[in-house]
């Protein structure tokens, strides 16, 4: 049984810090330029989907299944196959989708921007009130909270457990106070918790009562077919159905894309939603667009086929992510396991390892590493105006390095965790 | 010397409209379904960019001159060799230029939208004033309208001759008036009048003195390249250029893409500006996506290859487009000339032609256009919300359609321009 670090005494704390500043000095030596900051795909990811690009060679039919030529202007809510592709991925129908561009940060910007602007199907532009808040549950997404935080939209922390947002929380605001118009949501391999919504979270979503007639839900399902398992996948209850059933049919957007499954920049990009909802974004659509790229999602079509092609390819990233999440549960079991100075999930999907430090040390970790070449994320940005409250978590992106690079990476995070714990415990005894 | 039809008598005109309503049940029963309503590219003219699709084949090398993956994260404001080859389209610096998505229309909606949400360089919000104007030559593109009136911007009409805009009403507005924050332009080959803008008319555009500190002129060379004719290029004067020559660096936005180069919704846009307003730009690009599609950047920067490379391939384009012109202008020649009942000029590039019937004739030609099968563009659509004040301009698309089908929709054209003259002269005689 080994000691935690709070067990320690003042002296072994002291003995412990010389040995791990002379493997700091060590590590330093090694000049590493490693980057675990974020959720990059590797380039063996990448290369999956290279055949992609050639799926399009020589064809002289460049036309949709129902014959608009794609190379033209027209269809601007995406071109057929490609919307089934999506909605199948998505879990909805056909008709409840719009295929957008190459990216759904683009789709969520554009969906806060537009309310801003013109409200939500009819109601007050959010630009006229004098206070829009969002829920942030936290740690959460740091570009999710750019697009609320550059809106001057005020951001509320909700915390975060197992089973998803603390839902008691959640219904408190958005049920009593009308300026609570939306809240960000990964519900599947949470960015960067990696948790997925319990059944009851998400039921206890769609019961929403919301104050605000224009209150959303933001379902940002990023992550909704990237298992790193064959064997054991997430599932989501269906937050679309479900509202259907509480008869709250137009209380969320969901958004999704293929970023992560063929091309990051180069995807398409969804959001799914109920036909109102639609109807709206499409009006105003129309005006922004003449249409987004069809000889891209053409491409994706022919590519993928159907939902079960999406899902084999998704086999072979979970075959390249697995060892390099691995490495990284590998070292932090080896080398921090039992000492009381961090904490984390072990995800069964998505792309993140969050870890949760002793408070007050967040920031000093992320430091010392990057004094050591390894780039992380920076601490604090998993929360709304970049400030974590505990200075505690880090997210930890193992996608982009090799495996090997993982390993190296990883051991020295759990030196920079042990040596800032060690400082801070030192610090608070002084 | 032909008559023209305000010389005839009644008894003249009515002998006329017997006869052209004979011709016009000739043509009914013909059950013609032509569209010349958008300025969509013909499908030869989509097939000459079709080895584009092919240049990545097999490609090992997917980065850009510099090293970075074209395929993965990074490179916001585009790629190096399309940002070069945009540039050079474009006749500015690279430095200048952001290369985004797929429709310059969509920057154009993005950068009205920011103005609103965010104001322009630091100045106030426009969703924060009482009153936001845009002047608008006309006729001019609906596309452009449309934007601004969504935003509930107020739309005043500025009258456009062979010039360019009235230049004394443009200074008597922007110099004076601190409400008016932009102006649309198309200043080469203009939709859809086809003229281009004088030196003269540029250079009182740079040395504008706004009244407004966040008054942008919006300049769309949508059809920068697009000549009709191998050796008449109509020249406009680099309006960025003269702009910094004047002190009015950071006064004007300029939009272009490859929409009618390579494909309409899957080519790639630009924006050219000065440093100031991109670093503005970018500081909120930033917040709204991670980047654009890089691939196709590449697809296009490899292709195409450089300046020679794009006006080689216009060249084809101009080929293609030419007789489809042609055969418009032969028929409005042969039977329109000299009769009185309209005008319209011959471009020299671009997509269009437009021509002005006798006021108050509009509406009727198209609507009788319509029903003999031919699709026009709306009456009033060149005009801010729609509205004609002389209900007298048409704008014809002879792109898409072949030519010899161009030649068919032209005729039923003159005849319905014909039979709505006739009736209009006589409806005022009785």
């Amino acid at each position: 049984m080994k000691k935690t670090y709070q067990e320690m005494s003042r002296e072994e704390l002291l003995t412990l810090k010389a040995a791990l500043e002379e493997e700091y000095k060590t590590e330093e030596a090694k000049g590493l330029s490693l980057n675990m900051a974020r959720g990059k795909p590797g380039i063996s990811q990448l290369e999956l989907a290279m055949p992609m690009l050639d799926v399009l060679n020589g064809i002289s039919d460049m036309n949709t299944i129902l014959g608009n030529d794609t190379r033209n202007y027209g269809d601007l809510d995406g071109i057929g196959e490609c919307r089934r592709l999506m909605a199948a991925m998505m879990e909805v129908e056909k008709d409840n989708v719009i295929v957008c561009g190459n990216s759904s940060l683009n789709i969520m910007y554009d969906t806060i921007s537009r309310s801003m602007n013109f409200g939500v199907n009819g109601s007050t532009p959010w630009c006229r009130l004098d206070k829009v808040k969002f829920l942030c549950p936290v740690p959460g997404y740091d570009r999710h909270f750019k697009i609320t935080e550059v809106f001057g939209i005020e951001m509320i922390n909700i915390p975060m457990d197992e089973n998803g947002p603390d839902m008691d929380l959640v219904e408190q605001y958005v049920n009593n106070d009308p300026a609570v118009k939306g809240i960000w949501c990964v519900p599947k391999y949470s960015n960067p918790t990696g948790i997925s919504y319990s059944d009851e979270v998400v039921r206890r979503f769609a019961n929403l009562k919301p104050a605000a007639e224009d209150f959303r839900i933001y379902w940002d399902n990023a992550y909704c077919i990237h298992h790193l398992y064959e064997d054991i996948h997430d599932n989501v209850l269906n937050i679309l159905e479900e509202c259907k059933k509480a008869g709250n049919e137009d209380m969320v957007y969901i958004f999704a894309s293929t970023s992560k499954i063929s091309f990051p920049g180069s995807g398409v990009s969804a959001i799914a939603t109920s036909k109102a909802n639609l109807d709206f974004i499409l009006s105003k659509m129309t005006v922004q667009t003449i249409g987004h790229d069809k000889i891209n999602q053409l491409r994706h079509a022919r590519f993928f086929k159907d939902i079960d092609g999406l899902n084999e390819h998704m086999k072979k990233h979970g075959a390249l992510l697995r060892p390099k999440f691995e490495a990284v549960l590998k070292e932090l079991d080896a080398e921090l396991a039992g000492l009381g100075i961090g904490t984390w999930v072990k995800p069964r999907g998505g792309y993140f390892i969050s870890f949760n430090a002793m408070p007050g040390c967040a920031k000093a970790i992320v430091s010392k590493c990057k004094d050591l070449g390894v780039i992380m994320t920076g601490a604090g940005a998993t929360y709304p105006y970049g400030k974590d409250p505990q200075d505690s978590n880090i997210r930890i992106a193992p996608s982009f390095p090799t495996p090997e690079e993982m390993a190296v990476a990883a051991k020295v995070f759990t030196l920079c965790v042990k040596l800032a714990s060690v400082e801070k415990l030192l610090a608070e005894m002084s």
